[in-house]
């Protein structure tokens, strides 16, 4: 298997479709491993992984640890509590002390936007964003991605609505960009108060080649014509602290008039997929027999989020020789 | 080495006798792994033990961490602090992502009583119950009847008293179940706002079969009747807190009254053995004389608590073929 | 490679010159398995080393952590926060848990000054100080003399400066410890509110024999004198809230005074070396173009901890059969 042509992961805008593409498949090959009775292969014995979450986490913090013990990578964890965060060093600073500690890989999860940026630029490390601040979270995308692949057999083409608070989130952002450069349609449904602005891109066609915006989505504020016809139905978390915030009239006003229930499910493509990045609020965002019914792979993403993060690891490390 | 016919184990009044001794036999064969030069055996290697400690604990959590890297398997430590617990999400939603990142067995410790048997209704996991609030603490009384035999040779007939706060003790609870279920007859000694209502059972005999009963136990609120004769003494750790919520006149008058001192020990058989549970309150439950006596095994339960949990570890995975 | 004939590393001023260099002597093979391309080795496989970090740290706790697993060590990690120090469990019992537990060596990095020897004084396994209070840091001053003696090639007759708060610098303690030892002259650069009471030693020469007192060292408050013809110019971390205490008149002034510059490097032997044990405050007591300049080795320094801390755990270990 080829390595990546990068050295780090902080978003997938820069991901052409080849390169996500390469990913899918050695995730695919991950998947098969994660099925042995002994899930574990020797590819990065001796690397060192450092799992560095600025920001409570359970699901990705795990994930990834398992990810790298899966291919028997040593890992670290550290948080920003008990660290020397506490007196105060930059994250630049830390990045270079990982650095020259042996770190192979930084895994990076923190509350303000960029943070991975900023890490990247300061160490020879690889650094993978597992998530900044409202701006993006690509190994959360390509599980998405993979997930949708691994059902459906394709991307292109394909009809995604996500629903919810598409500004506040991290997830929303990176699956546009992946969902987009891989040829599907993205139709956003959200309160206009909780939409980013997409404006109109920069000219260039659905994905903006000056680098500012967004790719061109749908937007379509009303729910039940959002999810017509489409091949996968998307929730977002929904933060409760958003109404106190004052960008919602109602909690209630919006579980009637936002929440994915069998009622709009029905109106997407028969069998179409309903996902979510979780954790999820039942009964807020997602009816409860929609989150655990037939057409959920909710789980499924969590699983198929180890073997992604595997392939990765595994790409980013690049050696390319080790045998699974 | 066959496995345990059930998946969870979460306290020890649904284990019967024939079961109970199929743990402490093979904690036995894990015991003479510890003595080796090198400690580790690969039975659970590529397996996954998430290790949820939502209570703080050292001596059970690093137990349970170490008697996991013993068998080879891979361990991830979750607690409540810097987890999605902080997000609101529920035990239930935890549990159905560690299934699905591939958690083979999750280890809870937690402050609210039941939350382990919730946890189990809702995975496909093994499920431990590591102490949850005041109801059970399965494999420390394992780990103690563990300790019992290992000293007299036998459980069947012995008499075992229990010196302490017992209302308030999970240690209490579990060891109860799993004394009275071996053979042993259990003697409660403690100030009665401290003890719990043994009531007279269901009548069923000393084990209730109605599933809602302490076994029938005797109860003397004599410190120097109850010991008399005893082949094992157990105090429990006194919660300081509990004076000023009023269960108790005075530190100084439990002292005198329930002390675990040389004297009190002198009534009980001639090499009788002091246990505690740990940790000790020198000075409180125990004389510090006492604590590390020669009659003192008060160490050897912490290190019969590695392999009792290798053991539970081992038997649950349940595959019965790998090499010691 | 013959083991240390001693079990616990407490400070160097119990070290000899002989001792210290057989670990710079071990450190430099160790430093040899760090260039492989799997940088592991199975010395330690199946012993336990706990990681008991009582106090923020993140470069110590992760260097210790990385130098076990690259000896192929199970590692357990202990924090005050979630551990049973919040039931309020002593030290001594802590120790005497994980000697139970099966612990070979235990790394204490702890606020108060002593703690260290007070655990070693109640426990069969190795204690390593990674850091006591203001007292003492020995496995930093060995990673410095490495460094050192890696750029120069020997320790003997070397003129060292350590600018900055040494009153409050448990690295300054050790390094001047270990530096005297082997044969160096320490010149100490500081106001005199930031700097210990040298005083005549007991008068043995350079060092102590009663056991009371630092090694005689030369003060010199002035830091371009202070600096004039050094081998090794070595910053210390400012403590902003040094001057909140009074103890300095003004940070700027300490700035113009203290600070490690270009111009007050050029005054030292041409090549002399830069460190700093790190967090720095750059702009502080160190110059961003001093700290990132072609004469610091302080990233080496963080590498070469890796590998004095690997060459400890190896040689308290004691097998001394191991291959590498």
């Amino acid at each position: 298997m080829a390595g990546l042509k990068r050295r780090h992961v902080l978003d997938l805008d820069d991901f052409s479709p080849a390169e996500i593409t390469q990913v899918l498949d050695a995730a695919r090959e991950m998947k098969e491993v994660l099925a042995r009775p002994i899930k574990r292969v020797p590819a990065l014995r001796g690397k060192t992984v450092v799992n560095m979450f600025y920001e409570a986490s359970t699901r990705t913090r795990v994930s990834f640890e398992l990810a790298a013990k899966n291919l028997s990578a040593d890992v670290v964890n550290v948080t920003a509590s008990g660290s020397s965060v506490e007196k105060g060093e930059s994250i630049v600073d830390t990045m270079k002390t990982f650095e020259a500690l042996g770190a192979d890989t930084v895994v990076i999860r923190h509350a303000q936007s960029g943070v991975p940026y900023l890490a990247a630029a300061h160490t020879s490390s690889s650094v993978i964003n597992a998530g900044d601040g409202w701006h993006a979270h690509p190994t959360q995308a390509l599980l998405d991605l993979f997930t949708i692949r691994e059902h459906i057999g394709h991307l292109d083409g394909l009809s995604v609505v996500i629903v919810g608070d598409v500004l506040h989130s991290r997830v929303a952002r990176s699956d546009i960009w992946g969902l987009v450069k891989m040829g599907a349609r993205v139709t956003l449904c959200a309160p206009h108060s909780l939409l980013p602005d997409v404006g109109d891109g920069c000219g260039d066609g659905p994905i903006c080649t000056c680098g500012t915006h967004l790719p061109r989505v749908r937007v379509e504020p009303d729910a039940d014509r959002a999810v017509e016809g489409a091949d996968v139905v998307m929730a977002l978390r929904m933060q409760k602290e958003r109404q106190s915030g004052g960008l919602l009239p109602s909690l209630r006003e919006y579980v009637r008039r936002y929440q994915i229930t069998q009622a709009r499910v029905a109106r997407a493509k028969p069998g179409a997929l309903v996902m979510h990045p979780g954790p999820m609020n039942e009964g807020i965002e997602i009816a409860p027999d929609v989150a655990h019914g037939a057409q959920s792979v909710i789980e499924q993403q969590v699983t198929n989020g180890v073997a992604v993060r595997m392939a990765l690891l595994y790409l980013l490390h690049g050696e390319g020789d080790g045998a699974l």
